[in-house]
């Protein structure tokens, strides 16, 4: 079905074929893990062309189309052969390697490969009701994994000890994977938006950021929370609740027709005005799905606009370096009704001081 | 140090600068998390270009060179300006984007940009006694997680447990991240070489294969073993059987000028003798460092011979669709005393038996 639309989007598109390289695509058009390419145009079956390393599993799980192994050396024969019936003069495609691109280009006899990954995202940015249940199931896995942190974290623990026991909390409830690797930030690594995971201990007064997500049946969650050894500082404190406030400005925020560039600026404008405006180093959010970045963007420079089934973060962050930093985030679902959390662990600074 | 090699190289190479964009190549030869863009040539500080958000982390850990953060709207006019006093001809690069490529290209004034990862991977491959230390623990960190695996493993399980509990394992015992997502392919799903992790519940019976790796300070580890829940039928031990004697007899020969193509073919040799040639449908293994899949590749077509220095994967398998598989594999050092085995974990018939 979702591979039908594609195709009925190609002529709008002036598009006379369609190549799909990139993993995630080949799940969310077909069902199978198996990579491979996708060729597709109108009036055939699609292709499917993997790996023979992966035939047996594409052919259990893949649907809509047909399935044919290659060789490392047969492939450009294969695609060749595949868009020779259509004599495509404009192919699109969602993304190729350059080395790859450039030997397609040389088989094509002049005809064009356009980049157009716009088709793909202008459908997958909208989960439809089952891929909405699979990222709630997501959310809820990430909030399993917070509390385990809140149940362990404690003074004298090392950073990837942290990361351990949200890890098992994740994967033994029902996570096939994380959605991305970790980030355990402690001290004055939490003033490195991307910190990785250490051996660094964990001291009195530390701020510890950590960001992680579950990987659910293909989908992924994303949350962040920093947590507090003890009592915050008074300088600890107030940043702490901007970041909070930012965080919660733009979450009643996030629904169907809200401007993206300006919810950026909403959280923006909330660290502004607690002084600490220099110190948001990255965009208020992006947004989630089969990967952990995805359309759309929430950022200054964004030009996106929220339409109902997108899934986005909100996650403000102030980066003070030498001393710390502080980020919130969550996973939130835009509803046709309104914004709909799909994290829900506490964040109130009682809730993270342990 | 890694940086001045490269830039000594350049030279023969004909190349004017280069251009790194890969984060393992990044961290490889300047030791930050931070990615970005490294620019280098002969006569100048290397410039490495991050984005703002990670303009911390990489001064905190970047060595050998210059860090600049860019804005995404600015990274094509920072470039430009580094490569100026240079008036490059020819600028090699590891590997770009397909649209930063073509931008890139149109301001280049005439100067050709040549893909030349060879000049990296000549230099990655080979390991260092440093990279080799921890190698060792990413190794014996998939081991303690095989021996979790033996330890939990039994009937009624799902596969996702299987895979928390290995997880675990490793994390708490100092992994900052797995190496790659955790497979867990049981029963009739052992058929798949990539099956990925469901919730699927283990069986009497069952073939369970297990490939996983640990990532230890940024190093990663690969090894697999298929267990069998309760006795092996005939034809399941005839099959185990031919697997572990491919992976032996390639073991021994996993050394200095090894003939990359001939281990592969040992291995296909010793499983064609026992009737299965057909089923083992990838190559024997390949090369593994930062990234869990590097040079040197272990297969038909390879043309690499092995140098001391390389770790290397050896994992003979056999697949039959609908029946199972098995795979067994092990993270080797190519030193130059012989073949060195970074990962121990029993793998006789008995010894995976739970």
């Amino acid at each position: 079905m979702r591979l039908k639309h594609l195709i009925e989007s190609l002529e709008q598109a002036h598009l006379d074929a369609y190549i799909l390289f990139r993993e995630p695509n080949i799940y969310y058009y077909t069902g199978t893990i198996s990579g491979g390419m996708l060729i597709a145009a109108h009036g055939a079956e699609p292709l499917l062309l993997v790996p023979r390393l992966n035939l047996a599993i594409a052919q259990a799980q893949a649907s809509g189309c047909q399935v044919k192994p290659y060789t490392r050396d047969g492939l450009l024969d294969e695609i060749e052969a595949a868009l020779k019936p259509f004599s495509p003069k404009t192919i699109g495609f969602d993304d190729l390697p350059l080395d790859l691109h450039h030997k397609l280009q040389e088989r094509l006899n002049g005809a064009e490969l356009k980049a157009s990954a716009n088709l793909v995202w202008r459908m997958r940015r909208v989960k439809d009701s089952d891929e909405q249940e699979l990222m709630r199931r997501a959310g809820e896995l990430a909030d399993i994994g917070m509390e385990a942190i809140r149940e362990h974290l404690r003074e004298g623990m090392r950073e990837y000890q942290v990361a351990a026991e949200a890890t098992y909390a994740m994967m033994r409830n029902g996570a096939e994977d994380l959605a991305f690797p970790t980030i355990v930030a402690s001290g004055p690594r939490s003033a490195y938006p991307h910190a990785g995971v250490t051996d660094r201990r964990i001291r009195r007064g530390d701020f510890v950021t950590v960001d992680m997500g579950a990987t659910y049946r293909a989908y992924r969650s994303d949350i962040t929370r920093t947590f507090i050894i003890g009592e915050p500082t008074e300088e600890g404190a107030r940043i702490y609740g901007a970041v909070l406030r930012a965080n919660e400005t733009v979450l009643r925020e996030i629904k169907v027709g809200a401007n993206a560039a300006e919810l950026d600026g909403a959280a923006r404008a909330v660290i502004e005005e607690a002084g600490y405006g220099k110190h948001f180093v990255h965009s208020l959010g992006h947004g989630v799905g089969l990967e952990v970045h995805e359309p759309p963007s929430l950022s200054r420079t964004s030009e996106d606009t929220l339409e109902a089934g997108n899934v986005v973060t909100d996650e403000p962050g102030i980066y003070i370096p030498g001393f710390g930093g502080v980020r919130i985030e969550d996973t939130v679902l835009v509803a046709a009704s309104g914004p709909v959390r799909l994290t829900w662990f506490d964040k109130d600074l009682d809730a993270v001081c342990v």
